[in-house]
């Protein structure tokens, strides 16, 4: 499952719907980003979401604050976002500075602008089925299992983690009802005895345990569908930059096992960009 | 498991808390419920809330409304109990009649005051693992396991049934980091197959299919715990009133091969209103 062109094909889509909407004289989705301090991986996605808002046709703003800012002035940002009539949607770039208590910024964040889909109101209205801004990352997910025509219904769905933004919303979007969805679902995690035995049954996995190639081999039966979320950095010196990506899945060892896969780089992080263009242009539409 | 017993238990425990409170000069907790309608079973539940709050020394006030009352009446009675301060929490009795959005009235409460958990911003806060009203029926069937020592880490609890009140939130509670919790979840549902190949592996099994007698001894491993959250009237010409209520689990068979198991009635039932009277309490303490 190629998050890369299918992230792709949903940017086409994307800018289409931008065009109709100007023709109409309908104005630009706005998404806004706030980034504190410098820190490396941030910038890259920060960068990334700006740099695929400008490819659909989006505006997108960028403010960059330091990384002492104190949690009032943080606040203030974001209450001066929520109040900017200009602007459709922003997230918040996590993590924040240890001083700053990050669920506040969060919870500070006007649901209808939380593209994200971290402010609890959205999480609760997500669990309740009710129209609401899905976590990018999970949203992704589907929306990759969706336009590979993955069956899901009454297969067993094997989540592995239960992180806020992956693991748990992942496993409730899997069992309600509707497509996507209709799993059975069980959700694993670091006190889960067995796991093998659990994950050979599974007809679908989403590895979301953050661990480098956790899951291998003989932990997967034949044909199973398997989603990455992993990222991590090893030491490469065959390449320039000295390191590259894996997951959280052995690729090379599930490649013939697996009946799709979804790889890293290339898989579910386009997928999570493609996901928060699509819940802009909602909020967007929402602000009409 | 017997849910009377330590539903009494918790009663007591909460008697004592509001004497304490009256001696520090703080006011009694205030439960307010909303029943519209002549509904048989709503009526039944409302009055056995009323009572419970009459044994632990809790206010309460029952507000009936009309059967064909508007929506736009029933929320202007929603927000009368959101601006009263002597009120600390209040439930709306579901159902509602066919022609009030149910959503809509359940979201115009305010969250601070949503004794029943069902508010999504109440949802989401509980899924995000952050200070919430949790739902009665689910938080009921924790303190039921709590109180009896069951063990939950590492086990691997099976949750049959998706509903928003009791099944979705039940996986979402068990499986969170804690006790009880750090369980390995599976939620099933109408889609699952092969449900007895599950059933036979998990070490505790919650049933809320709304189906009588739909957990058999074939379905259960020997050991395991069992939760049942059914509630069934049927005819029983043997009793004075013509029928008697049973589960979505068929305890007599199940009476010998089950390690613990909460019998219906005097289960789940009398847990889910003692939990009302936890969140009130809470709710009073908030408002302190």
């Amino acid at each position: 499952m190629d998050g890369k062109a299918t992230s792709a094909e949903i940017k086409e889509e994307l800018k289409a719907k931008v065009e109709a909407r100007i023709t109409k004289g309908k104005k630009r989705p706005h998404l806004a980003a706030i980034l504190v301090g410098e820190h490396g991986a941030s910038l890259t996605y920060v960068n990334a979401k700006v740099k695929a808002c400008a490819q659909v046709g989006f505006e997108s703003s960028l403010v960059r604050l330091s990384e002492d800012i104190s949690e009032a002035d943080l606040l203030a940002e974001v209450e001066k976002l929520n109040e900017n009539p200009s602007i459709d949607g922003f997230i918040v770039q996590l993590p924040l500075p240890k001083h700053v208590d990050e669920q506040k910024v969060i919870q500070a964040i006007d649901p209808s602008k939380d593209v994200d889909g971290f402010h609890p109101e959205n999480v609760g209205r997500m669990a309740l089925g009710l129209p609401a801004f899905l976590p990018a990352t999970p949203a992704g997910i589907l929306e990759l299992l969706k336009r590979h025509d993955i069956e899901t219904e009454g297969k067993h769905c094997l989540v592995l983690g239960r992180s806020h933004i992956v693991g748990s919303p992942m496993s409730i979007l899997m069992a309600r009802n509707g497509y996507p969805g209709n799993a059975t679902v069980t959700i694993a995690h670091s006190r889960t005895k067995d796991l093998p035995s659990l994950s050979r049954q599974a007809d679908i996995i989403i590895a979301a345990v953050g661990r480098p190639h956790f899951l291998t081999a003989d932990m997967v039966k034949e044909g199973a569908v398997i989603v990455d979320v992993g990222i991590h950095r090893i030491a490469d010196e065959s390449k320039k930059s000295g390191f590259r990506l894996i997951g959280d899945v052995d690729y090379e060892e599930l490649e013939s096992k697996a009946s799709a896969m979804s790889p890293v780089p290339g898989g579910v992080g386009p997928m999570t960009i493609a996901s928060l263009l699509m819940n802009t242009l909602q909020a967007a539409e929402q602000r009409d």
